[in-house]
């Protein structure tokens, strides 16, 4: 293996003269290193060695067809991405032989899935989504030509539930498929999935609805946080997503959708003689090298280090969030989330160097596990003086966020609280050590880990 | 980078009894090595070392949103990607500033995005696809509810034009969705754009159409085959999708998807601010890994590497097809193909260790680069003997063929031609090396390389 990319590279001096790629565009496999550096603003955890399963990359892992049938095809990871699909099945409190999924090339197609499925289940259903829903779920709605209802939303990003009923009273005729948002884009926000099927058994869709949670960062964490409604299967919901290069920090974009297998043998099963498997997922041929990096991911940190790592990635957007008010900016926390918001800075350069992702008046900053205290300061000072310049030399005014976030409240809350939970969650060391600060504020909405 | 996973892991030990992954399932690291060995059905190449590019797999590398779009998310390879774009825009003769595309990630994906351009702008259009067609061109049609209507195919897994023509005269008041296969999964066969198009016309569709050619494996084959008709966008054809995994040999499923920049900027342009960018793709944040390992590919081969693969590749099918003919195996081969069909093994053993893709009478060998001589030596050997007892010693019959593959008279044509054409091509000397053998027979459709 090898040796003859090394023969063939000696015939590709000639051919066409457009054909010498990369010869007139002048890049070189070095030009992307330097962005590692300095990124905040995204949520993809960058910290993970994956190296010890990046031998595998020389082979052609195709994990075709579904998971969970043998295929003609040899070189599979199944076994890896059944590990992985049970690890989340459990985690989500859907027994194995209910439980059906597979690893997706990211968030996006476990929302195309998820959706699939209630729109081939329902297949008059309209899709309801809060208009902070990724964008990927008015795409689905788009090509799988249902119709979309976008719902209101609080300033938190969470669905807006008197409208939610309003919009479903006005086609009680017509199945619903709703897209609950564990963790919005934008703002973190967290739709109350016992809420929103109250909403619907109260407007009478006894069982005609199917949910899917996308959870493609707040579903690896919620079910770590005591306050948030639990994320789990015991509850009326269809399907649930995840990134797999968020939280989890596979170098590669990925993720997991887990899905009742009922529904899947009901609607989605199309034999493929030629594979010797079935066609349930979107994608057909898949990327093997995922649900290894997975399960070496899920492997290495446990149970616990992922229960730790979303505890300090809080701790740190909360410690973030109380360095910014500081500064005078205003800004958004949702409890249990890592996701801070705050005014847009009105320089684009600054914007570009630190890579944050801007709707409208806001920023963000999703704190992921490598983000380290050093990081931040070193981000709050920045910030700082960059305002400072446009507010003061270049006279530009701060954007007014009041009607994005609302009036900045949380900052004057009681101590007392905050100072007892950080106690019992018991990670209140390790931050500090690395703070070197005491941070003396709390909210009513701090999350206590959940056993 | 990396320390901290083995911090983690420590923690990794507690935690609940199911979160233990991989403990009770008793995988490891090494189980799918063994398969690596052995395989040959399915048509990916296992031979391009991608060593140098590998290094990149620990940065989490994400060309979210549009290639040829500036984002806000920092490491991505972009750069590599549109070289790609531009590689593949020239090898089908698309001006740069006319074309779009991306990398997908897989035949797929391509074919997905291929047909759903297709259905935007003609909504009520109908899919017409050859029933040889890749299932992913069905699952589209349901996903996209979009009529799809089948056309019946020759023995060579050619579209029946007169089929095809007789089904666009019944539907003639709806404009036509059309899937060209560029090499169709199974059998290889190549439908003729010039006839798709000529049809088309005579059926009055002057310019209510939309051709995808699904070139998973012949998309990168046919425009170095003299004979075939040329897969070009001078004709009226919208889009062309390839594989990266098969021919090209990158180590994880991948693709590109050719379309014209026009129809792109019509139909699937939506912003999205969020990642400061528009979502023309089906998959949003892409494999950034794909294009990098594209990029290196086509620069260690070169046009006249592919060139050299293809004729390699063509020539030891016809290899292939001549031993087992040899042997009293019923063949059929594609003039410039390297599929070749010949009757299934009895035997599911025998089909399972040698991973044949099989369907109905029919399994194939689909030769890639890395399938050398003598393996296919092996194959056929191993063939024969268990065919021999599976038909003496156990008594079991050989299926009748005919009706697949059609009576099979290739074998007794002339030597001439095809000595001729052996000479022509330069590539005899290197095959017969390996071989140590004289191949004598031929066919007319013997390929010859284009220039």
């Amino acid at each position: 293996m090898g040796q003859n990319s090394t023969e063939w590279a000696g015939v590709a001096q000639s051919g066409p003269e457009w054909a010498r790629i990369g010869e007139s565009t002048q890049i070189s496999l070095f030009d992307f290193y330097d962005p590692c550096a300095q990124r905040k603003g995204y949520p993809f955890n960058l910290e993970l060695d994956v190296g010890p399963v990046i031998q595998f990359q020389n082979f052609h892992v195709n994990n075709i067809g579904d998971p969970f049938m043998e295929s003609n095809y040899g070189i599979h990871s199944r076994k890896f991405e059944v590990a992985v699909l049970d690890w989340f099945a459990n985690f989500w409190e859907l027994p194995k032989d209910q439980s059906w999924g597979y690893v997706t090339s990211g968030g996006t197609e476990g929302n195309l899935h998820g959706l699939l499925v209630g729109r081939e289940l329902f297949p008059d259903g309209i899709i309801y989504a809060s208009k902070d829903s990724h964008y990927s779920v008015f795409k689905a709605a788009k090509m799988y030509r249902a119709q979309c209802i976008k719902i209101s939303t609080s300033i938190y990003g969470e669905m807006n539930y008197d409208d939610f009923s309003y919009k479903l009273l006005q086609n009680s005729g017509r199945p619903a498929i709703v897209n609950v948002n564990i963790g919005t884009t934008m703002r973190g926000g967290v739709d109350d999935v016992d809420e929103v099927i109250r909403t619907l058994k109260t407007c009478g869709f006894d069982s005609r609805f199917y949910i899917h949670c996308d959870g493609a960062l707040g579903g690896l964490m919620l079910p770590f946080i005591k306050q948030e409604p639990k994320l789990t299967f015991k509850k009326s919901i269809g399907s649930i997503s995840v990134s797999g290069h968020k939280l989890l920090g596979c170098p590669t974009p990925c993720g997991v959708v887990v899905n009742r297998l009922k529904d899947i043998n009901l609607v989605m099963s199309t034999n493929i003689e030629y594979v010797a498997s079935r066609d349930a997922t979107i994608t057909g041929s898949r990327n093997g090298h995922a649900p290894i990096i997975m399960w070496y991911t899920l492997k290495c940190l446990g149970y616990n280090g992922i229960r730790m790592k979303v505890t300090t990635c809080i701790r740190k957007a909360e410690y973030l969030e109380f360095l910014l008010k500081k500064k005078g900016v205003s800004t958004l926390l949702n409890p249990g989330s890592s996701t801070v918001i705050f005014e847009r800075p009105k320089d684009e350069v600054f914007v570009r160097k630190w890579q944050l992702a801007c709707e409208g008046n806001l920023a963000h900053v999703v704190v992921m596990p490598n983000v380290s205290i050093r990081h931040l300061f070193r981000f709050v000072d920045e910030l700082a003086e960059n305002r400072y310049i446009m507010l003061h030399d270049k006279e530009i005014s701060t954007p007014c966020v009041a009607a994005d976030i609302g009036p900045d409240m949380k900052y004057y809350h009681s101590v007392l609280l905050r100072n007892i939970s950080y106690m019992i969650s018991g990670f209140r060391q390790s931050i500090f050590k690395e703070a070197r600060v005491h941070i003396t504020r709390t909210s009513l909405g701090n999350p206590i880990l959940a056993d």
